[in-house]
């Protein structure tokens, strides 16, 4: 059964964007996954095709509306194959959820995704409600709009499915499924050996397994105590769980 | 001053990608700012053009080669303007720091930034060392390269610039910028005030100005406790501070 991504947008031309190339690309052509972009537009029934109102109590900008983007939800869900469990609508919003490998591997397991991609004031909350989206966001920060998040949701759930990576990943991959919670990655190095008077440590070049490995972990931790607190706290609290 | 953005990646067709409509489209058009997209392989120097090789220590995938990389922002840098500052380098790695807002504002402030998108497994960490990279993460997620996530820090970065929104945002913009601490955004509503059976929320409608701005913040902490604990509780020091 072919994997299926709808985005439901303002701005269908910004689709499949850099799904179109390198593995996601040649995946696509191939069938392994399916992109269609909805214009959410398409669906206002004035004749001006007005898709967003000013909020209710007042404020800044816009606020889309939720019957025009209930009967886009609608038209997204309604070509449904045969017997297939129906496709979880995904709301791209600062309000959600952080977006995380776990939920990446979930979505990539299932059937495939509506995504639904807003202006920054957003949808009618009672749309949200209505058709039971998941609200995931990517990241603390303001974007234009819910193409660019939506696109790189994408990309993480399709590297996942059967084919498309041939393998090459997997190992990057188990970091994330780690139980004792995930660490940064090591540091990495290749030829040439020495590069403008840098050396690659002498560990790794030293053909013993283990002391690799060892060097690799303790890298691993220093850099997430380091740059990522919140993680190291999740792995510290984890490793202690799994002790007990 | 015009800024200025260039990627440097083995896919060079994935840009503008969602940066070349709306909004960010426009202003690329009108030369607010810019936007260039350099091969990497072009300064691979062998017949072959190899810009990656094995992990010194073994393991899987590639890593891309310290000097083919250096080569790559030498020519990046190699074009400043006279009497500019020289741009920061960022390289888009799951090692970074988080992106944020206080971060997508500071480079925006800047001349620009030149974006290093690698492969998974990542550079070689001399090259990562030798120009100073700033090292920045989009989430605890892989990705199939770097790419999609340059073009949401740019969308993030470009929306900031002048005269790229017209200032329709702003309000959003400045609930990332609470000394507080940064709340989710509070839900939204429009017309009609009554859709599938569902009302706005009467206070919305009541016109007292005091009364929605205090709803509004109960919604936006409820939201924020429920959804990301993290956030509540970072919000939760500072106010303390604040108090003191």
């Amino acid at each position: 059964m072919t994997w299926r991504a709808t985005a439901l947008t303002l701005f269908p031309e910004m689709f499949p964007g850099t799904l179109g190339h390198s593995l996601a690309g040649r995946a696509l052509r191939e069938g392994r996954w399916s992109l269609d972009a909805l214009q959410i537009r398409d669906f206002a029934t004035d004749r001006h095709r007005t898709v967003d109102d000013t909020p209710c109590g007042g404020g800044a900008g816009l606020v889309m509306r939720p019957d025009v983007v209930d009967a886009a939800c609608a038209a997204a869900l309604a070509g449904e194959p045969e017997g297939e469990a129906p496709r979880p609508l995904v709301y791209l919003t600062p309000r959600g959820r952080l977006l995380d490998q776990a939920l990446a591997r979930e979505l990539a397991s299932g059937p495939g995704v509506v995504l639904v991609c807003g202006r920054y004031e957003g949808l009618d909350q009672r749309v949200i409600e209505a058709r039971a989206m998941r609200e995931v966001s990517v990241g603390d920060f303001v974007l234009s709009g819910g193409e660019p998040a939506a696109l790189l949701l994408l990309d993480a759930c399709v590297r996942l499915l059967p084919g498309v990576m041939g393998g090459a990943d997997s190992a990057e991959e188990e970091s994330f499924s780690d139980p004792r919670g995930a660490l940064l990655e090591y540091p990495h190095y290749t030829r040439p050996a020495v590069w403008q008077g840098r050396a690659v440590p002498d560990v790794l070049l030293s053909g013993h397994h283990a002391a690799v490995a060892k060097w690799r972990r303790e890298q691993a931790e220093a850099a997430t105590r380091e740059r990522r607190p919140d993680l190291w706290a999740r792995h510290a609290a984890r490793q202690h769980e799994t002790q007990d």
